[in-house]
């Protein structure tokens, strides 16, 4: 496998043996109220059950474990603020080598302190893009560590798409699953994996209306960046890359978009009736279902609830 | 058994067996940061992830099902404004007969709902307990319904006992057992299953400082009712019964208080690092853990979570 080459079915496979010793198999969850209110059968794979609380984990830890020993050598490099540098940092600290994460200096100390219990070494820069660019070249300059971007990457495609992977060898009579598109990491690995296993599947990716390069590009069949965004599911608030991009283009048949109000009313729900916590990136697909923008009526659909990170003082009621 | 005599260990074999068709065989989860935090090995059963969202749905459920065709003709009755309420509106539902429910006028509307949707009749009264008391007689005079007591009664506290079952059948190697306070039913079949099931295991119960009658009714040897009290532990602002207190004199090995902001702080802790939402009430043996009310340095425990129905528009922080 290449790291810039969109993964195939196979090499998910074989990413789901390289992480299992590391991550969990996480539940499969479902919700007879929510069933009941949505017209459809629903089952829940409950990534907000792994490891630093995401399916980050699974990408992040795929690209740590399969460098070589030479190249992990020298430690991985990312810039984040979110679940990503959290995600690898453990994989780091797991394998035993450093991780260098630059982060913005008006990140939450919640997530930096996250990042620094799992051993990262990390390097505040101004809350721009083009800083945290900047800066993480000269880390990378300066260490000589490997950069791991945090979904334009086949090792990351490929490990985030074990979680459908599994949710479809527990599961395999369902007719359709979906999943939320920020950067499109696990929407490609979710659809790779999927039609992997069953060609016959319906992929649905899902996406909030302030934030809908991938629908917008996926239609216009051209990568079209998004503005900034304001949107409530802050894990989505990124644009597709290139790999992502041609992934979704190739494996997922349809993607629809949901409003805010939809969303917070979607990650309630979920909280109310199953006694979980998903963070609002994670009931963007839920949000889908209920707005109608998708018929599943009778239908068997999976779910891939991504994470449960969220900031307990910061609720959207 | 008889309804008024505190049940045996074989008793709550028996509802095993009878609630095993209809109740869930919960979850036994843990937190490696949470083990990292008190320095023990924490096994927590998930009753949030019961029906109707806590443990109650045992031992209503043992309860209806348990009665002969000929009592349980004329439904049953009930007065609370809490979990035992849908729980056995839940239970006479599956059974297919009548359930009578006395709410307080002031009863939250989403409790009301809820008692409700699983086809409950309610009655309305005072928010008084004589007033709640004098309409459960009239109903229970007209109806010819079977009056179901949340605590004071041998089969809901044979149900509630199949939690503790469960999690010792899983996890035989625990040293010690925690479980909250309120009515006593939770803990007093949690008790008299784990001596049952393991005579060497240690049982402890905890409670509010602000609740604290089992504590010292535990202490006196006689039964000492609590005063009226706002513990944010809502689900256990009740007092023994005659039965429960019975029932914990003879298996709880000890009793333990904890402070109001001991209870917020393991309640907060629990969602932020298992993602998995449970009521105050629910957080008691945590906070008494956290605390260090009880040393479990190296131990292995096993903590009964008791539920998880919560006010997401009132949270304690």
């Amino acid at each position: 496998m290449k790291s810039d080459q969109v993964p195939s079915f196979s090499d998910i496979k074989e990413a789901q043996k390289v992480i299992a010793p590391f991550a969990h198999r996480t539940p499969v969850l479902s919700s007879t109220s929510i069933n009941k209110i949505t017209g459809s059968e629903l089952l829940f794979k409950s990534e907000n059950f792994q490891k630093v609380g995401a399916f980050k984990f699974r990408g992040a830890c795929n690209a740590v474990m399969s460098l070589s020993d030479e190249d992990a050598r020298k430690g991985v490099a990312t810039h984040s603020s979110g679940n990503h540098a959290q995600a690898l940092a453990l994989a780091a600290k797991l394998r035993g080598i450093p991780a260098h994460v630059v982060m913005p200096e008006n990140a939450p100390k919640v997530k930096v302190a996250a990042v620094k219990d799992y051993g990262a070494e990390i390097t505040f820069c101004e809350a721009t893009l083009p800083a945290r660019e900047s800066t993480l070249a000269e880390v990378i300059e300066k260490t000589g560590a490997q950069m791991i971007h945090p979904y334009n990457n086949a090792y990351i495609i490929a490990g985030q798409g074990t979680a459908a992977l599994e949710l479809l060898e527990d599961h395999p009579d369902l007719d359709v699953i979906l999943a939320p598109v920020g950067g499109g990491g696990l929407m490609s690995g979710t659809a790779i994996a999927s039609k992997g296993i069953k060609p016959s599947i319906k992929v649905i990716g899902t996406e909030p209306e302030l934030a809908d390069d991938a629908y917008r590009s996926f239609k216009a069949k051209k990568l079209i960046p998004l503005d900034a965004t304001t949107t409530i599911a802050d894990g989505l608030r990124t644009s597709l890359g290139t790999l992502t991009f041609e992934a979704i283009s190739e494996y997922v048949d349809e993607i629809v978009t949901v409003s805010e109000e939809g969303i917070i009313a979607a990650m309630r729900l979920i909280w109310e009736r199953m006694n979980i916590i998903i963070e609002p990136s994670c009931a963007v697909p839920l949000a889908a279902v209920l707005e109608k923008n998708i018929d599943l009526n009778g239908k068997k659909a999976g779910i891939i609830l991504s994470g449960g990170n969220v900031d307990l003082d910061q609720l959207p009621w």
